[in-house]
């Protein structure tokens, strides 16, 4: 099938990767035209802008960075939108805004096109492995005829309702991992103020009741104190606003979430915003008074 | 081996059953005599105080509630310290304060006695499959001589350090449960409030980057409006205290603890201590206007 790629970062490259091996034809387009270079040496075909993307691709797929980006994608004056040509689905995988999903569908409805919201879970592992999680928004129909292609992609797919709702589920697996996330750091920071192992800690408290993935693959790189990102910390807060901003708008007050987000806000503001989420230990020993 | 228990809760039974069940006599007293019954059925021998325990079994162990209970049961006047016995080693199960810990270990090296500070994890279930995680301080020669026992009732079993050490594991343990929970209910509380079907979020970020123990196993429990207790929230409230209070002395701020402390405070006011810790859906309900 003839499919539209926009998008070509860490988890983009990855995710089309997939398409490409299972026989696809991909058009891409990325705002820096050299982070594309894998996926143009594997066969795909430039464009120069994603309308020109929408006039090739029967289904085009899009993941950015913020929804300003998405929007500009979609909504703007080369987006995909703005022409007819031979695109019918279009999804996007970016972590974005419900809101902005519904307004995508609408005007892509408008246009005789089927929109879905499909954000993923897995980080740039499961985008290599192809076992991302992906929750997805929108018409059944248009889900089931993606579906195949989700499969490249990911193990974990499911329709959570209609448009929108793909980035809601999404929503809820940021919220859990910020209330993780202060679990980890706090626990991790707690052990060593006391003069524990931290490792030692992880082995024992990582099996049972308190388990949890976040303290089983990002503690260990807290104890070694590797705050490469797996996430990036400017992402996870963008995720955060966008849940807080979400809940508020059904007069819905999440104190944890709201506390986690101002913590990374003040992690940010220290200058790593491009570190790992597991970096939230590092604002955390900042307010404990450590240089 | 002549073992002393004290303490026959849902926990305490369950763990001197499996020292029973592997051939020991075991010498048990209980605050409420009736709830020994099942351990004195099995064959287990009533004592009529603390006191009476330790003058008959070389290894007592102890799981009781609060700080308090521990203190009475091991210094007060009729306590395991009270009376030279048979009594080598003492093992105090209970999630207790670290320095109450390494107070009982001192005053038990003054009469020629070992002491184990060795609290568990892995509640009501754990201890009925002989698999809690058990984490201990204290010595190591005494810790090699009742390991053979700890295997009865655990399966991860870990030397953290000197006396307090076990108690300070637990600690992290219950600061990262803090945060797991907080993530838990605020992450199916948004879900609740923006139309998804909870259980089916569950099934899509229960397995990533965001899963955890807690919510695979306890959010299926709020998503049917069960608040029975695997763990009391009273249990937790004293729990979360104790690691507030030790972190305040190594001038440690845990903001994220202290925040999920007060909120199940909130629960309990609201008339929950005897919930299970999964209830703190129902403060987050409060807080946002439910009756």
């Amino acid at each position: 099938m003839k499919l539209g790629w926009i998008g070509t970062g860490v988890m983009g490259t990855s995710m089309a990767g997939h398409l490409q091996a299972a026989g696809h034809e991909v058009y891409v387009f990325n705002r820096t035209r050299q982070k594309a270079e894998r996926l143009l040496a594997q066969g795909a075909v430039w464009c120069a802008t994603p309308a020109k993307v929408a006039q090739n691709a029967e289904v085009v797929f899009t993941i950015v960075g913020f929804p300003a980006d998405v929007e500009e994608v979609y909504l703007g004056a080369q987006g995909i939108l703005s022409v007819k040509g031979a695109c019918r689905i279009v999804v996007d995988m970016t972590t974005s805004e419900p809101g902005l999903a519904r307004k995508i569908a609408q005007a892509a409805a408008e246009k005789g096109i089927a929109s879905l919201d499909a954000p993923v879970s897995g980080g740039d592992v499961g985008a290599k492995n192809g076992t991302l999680a992906i929750m997805v928004g929108g018409e059944k129909s248009a889900f089931d005829e993606v579906r195949p292609l989700f499969q490249c992609m990911g193990k974990n797919i499911a329709l959570m309702g209609e448009a929108g709702s793909g980035q809601h589920t999404k929503m809820c697996n940021q919220i859990l991992i910020a209330g993780n996330m202060i679990g980890v750091c706090e626990s991790l920071l707690y052990a060593e103020k006391v003069g524990l192992d931290q490792q030692a800690v992880i082995d024992i408290i990582g099996q049972g009741a308190a388990s949890s993935w976040s303290i089983n693959n990002l503690g260990p790189r807290v104890v070694k104190g590797n705050y490469d990102p797996g996430f990036f910390v400017e992402h996870f807060i963008k995720d955060m606003g966008i849940a807080l901003k979400e809940a508020a708008a059904v007069k819905l007050s999440l104190p944890g979430l709201a506390l986690v987000h101002q913590l990374y806000i003040a992690l940010q503001a220290q200058g790593h915003g491009r570190s790992g989420t597991q970096a939230l230990m590092l604002a955390l020993k900042t307010l404990n008074g450590e240089k």
